[in-house]
């Protein structure tokens, strides 16, 4: 593992931590500097508690082009159903220090609120994941079914040696999940008012509108690519998708670049180049979208090349016994009663829902992940804990 | 000077050449490789022998960031009308070395022609230039009026310390040239069948549109500027600029290059850059252009910086007596009768012109310039020197 750049400074317990167990872990996590793809040791806060509740601990270690990523895969016991609770340890780069009113790596109170680097994304629900074990197995040592824990750290990374490999190796060995609790931060105004219940898929593609280079003195002579792409943009902007359904909005496209051109004044480039996104929900297929953009371009007598990445398949985990464990805990613990939704970008989610779990997302708010001075309320670690705590109970009791 | 890179091989006289002595000159000087902004000895073939004809030779150089440029003006007599030749000793490289079937600085007779780097533009004409003069001059010594040249060696450069400077010079101490032979090549199928009695003008724009960065996962936070220049680029295409005249073609509108994106695919950017360029005719103006493009972004709604660089005032030299003598000497010749046009790119006539005089181009075919295997018709240096010569009888007898 290369630790390079992230001296970790210990948090010392406080008295006042013992009051709110879960509060305090999150604390230790954040003090340990998980710039991503680093774990930076939390995962070793995690395993030693685990370890201590009678978990079987696999460390599981991948490495590729971009590094060794470090993860692990616990479990305790081998009875169905399997309620996994996944997540990651890195954290999001800190940004501009100076704009971050208290160091990111020292957890701080203040207002109310506890402030520091991975708070929401996603140290609090760490945190609470562990300590929402250990109080649901002192009291039931012989629950039914069995916990699991899946966690990575290159979550913000590439993300190609973390979750989808650890997935490939249970997988492997037929290990199924049942239900997956992943602990990405999907409230929006107050813990637990939104628990994402899928994600859209996302689908990119490389797009050459060719034309004929030539001089802009002679333009009859040449066919301006990029002249070409207004009719282009204009009609692919104007495609509607389809009109989502019931758990997901209407698919999206937006054209994220756009280079035509030699650099030169006087040169009409041969070529232009159109790199878009779809973020697309179940009423559509990655077929069904390249048919509407080729029938386009055909229409429109263009001569093109096409490059197409799928990033994500869509997944979908409609109302039933996980969607259920959560929004009972919720509104056992929270009063309230939450959404579903399938917004947002994607998340590891989309490598675990292809086994056949049913896969939730449920965390903090989200509002400051990935900005300077991110921050949950200082109740929303033990909070979530409970939470957690009623869904162990609703499923494995 | 900086002669580096240009080793010259100096053209050995045949018996042959004595028949042909404006072909024999024209060889002398593609001997010389003078890529631009090296003069590499052409001038001096040049000044020694109008020198021996009674000319004042003023060397006129000029340095910038760019380097130092050598330039001559020559004059023969100081009388009313002044009628000047305006050419270039530089060429542009070679290209491919390959493509060439005979080293493109050995003058080489092939198949009726003659081929070399600036046998076309314009090493022909400069050669014609000085024999024309020659004959014309032991003819007639005592004609009327004067006989200039201006011969730069950056024309296919930077064109900042050519052409412009030395008229500059001339405008500071008022000494103005009446009309105006810029020898670059003109003719489209045979020799004299096209004179270009002016030019479009040039204005290019770098234009900004703006928008709102986000993240393409959450398109309704965001501005996407490359989706709004797809009805930029319609409406731009779409202009009516003007319908041209008699001598000018419509104005046209070229986009060279755009720009838009962070790089990452799942961004969208805050701006996208359009570059274009018109080349314009006599019936618009720069403010009537940029008129033409606000209003359009305006009715957009567009939110756009704009950044202008005019690169040439469009000129016109309307029929008259320069334009008579070209035609009358080009019909005396050869034959034919030549045609008035103004198409192309910008040539240097665009710094004389502004001065008050009459200026046209004319010159040998352009069908390779530029090219590899850039070639004349073997008979095409005497031919033209003939013409120029008839062009000095119809002005100065
Ligand atoms: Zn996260
Ligand atoms: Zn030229």
């Amino acid at each position: 593992m290369n630790y390079c750049g992230s001296i970790n400074t210990p948090y010392i317990m406080k008295t006042t931590d013992t009051d709110r167990p879960t509060l305090a872990l999150t604390k230790q996590l954040i003090a340990a500097q998980s710039v991503t793809p680093n774990d930076a040791g939390c995962q070793m806060l995690m395993t030693e508690r685990l370890s201590e509740l009678g978990f079987h601990i696999e460390a599981m270690n991948f490495s590729d082009k971009h590094g060794t990523v470090q993860n692990f895969w616990a479990r305790r016991g081998n009875a169905k159903p399997c309620l996994a609770f996944a997540g990651h340890t890195d954290v999001v780069p800190t940004g501009d220090l100076k704009q971050w009113e208290s160091d990111p790596f020292t957890p701080t109170e203040r207002d109310g609120m506890l402030y520091g680097r991975g708070t929401a994304d996603m140290k609090t629900s760490l945190a609470a994941f562990v300590t929402s074990i250990e109080r649901f197995v002192s009291e039931h040592p012989d629950h039914k079914g069995s916990i699991a824990l899946l966690i990575t750290s290159d979550e913000e990374g590439p993300s190609t040696c973390g979750t989808v490999k650890v997935i490939q190796e249970l997988e492997a060995r037929s290990e199924k999940i049942d239900y997956c609790l992943v602990g990405e931060p999907s409230s929006t105004n107050q813990l637990g008012d939104v628990i994402k219940n899928g994600r859209r898929g996302s689908l990119g593609c490389v797009l050459t509108i060719l034309g004929t280079q030539g001089h802009v003195a002679y333009p009859h002579l040449a066919d301006n690519p990029i002249h070409r792409c207004g009719a282009v943009i204009e009609a692919l902007t104007n495609i509607e998708w389809d009109q989502g359904n019931e758990y997901f909005p209407p698919t999206s496209f937006q054209i994220s670049n756009i280079n035509g051109g030699t650099g030169a004044t006087n040169v009409i480039p041969a070529t232009t180049t159109l790199t878009f996104n779809l973020r697309y929900s179940t009423e559509i297929d990655e077929a069904g979208i390249k048919q509407k953009v080729r029938d386009v371009l055909d229409q429109l007598d263009m001569q093109y090349e096409e490059d197409w990445t799928l990033f994500g398949l869509p997944f979908l985990t409609e109302k039933g016994a996980l969607v259920n464990a959560c929004r009972q805990a919720i509104s056992d613990e929270c009063n309230i009663e939450s959404e579903l939704s399938t917004s947002g970008g994607t998340s590891d989610g989309r490598f675990i829902a292809p086994t056949g779990a049913q896969v939730v997302e449920l965390g903090p708010v989200n509002a400051t992940i990935h900005k300077v001075n991110e921050c949950v309320d200082i109740n929303a670690p033990d909070q979530l804990s409970r939470i957690y705590e009623g869904v162990l109970r609703n499923l494995l009791l």
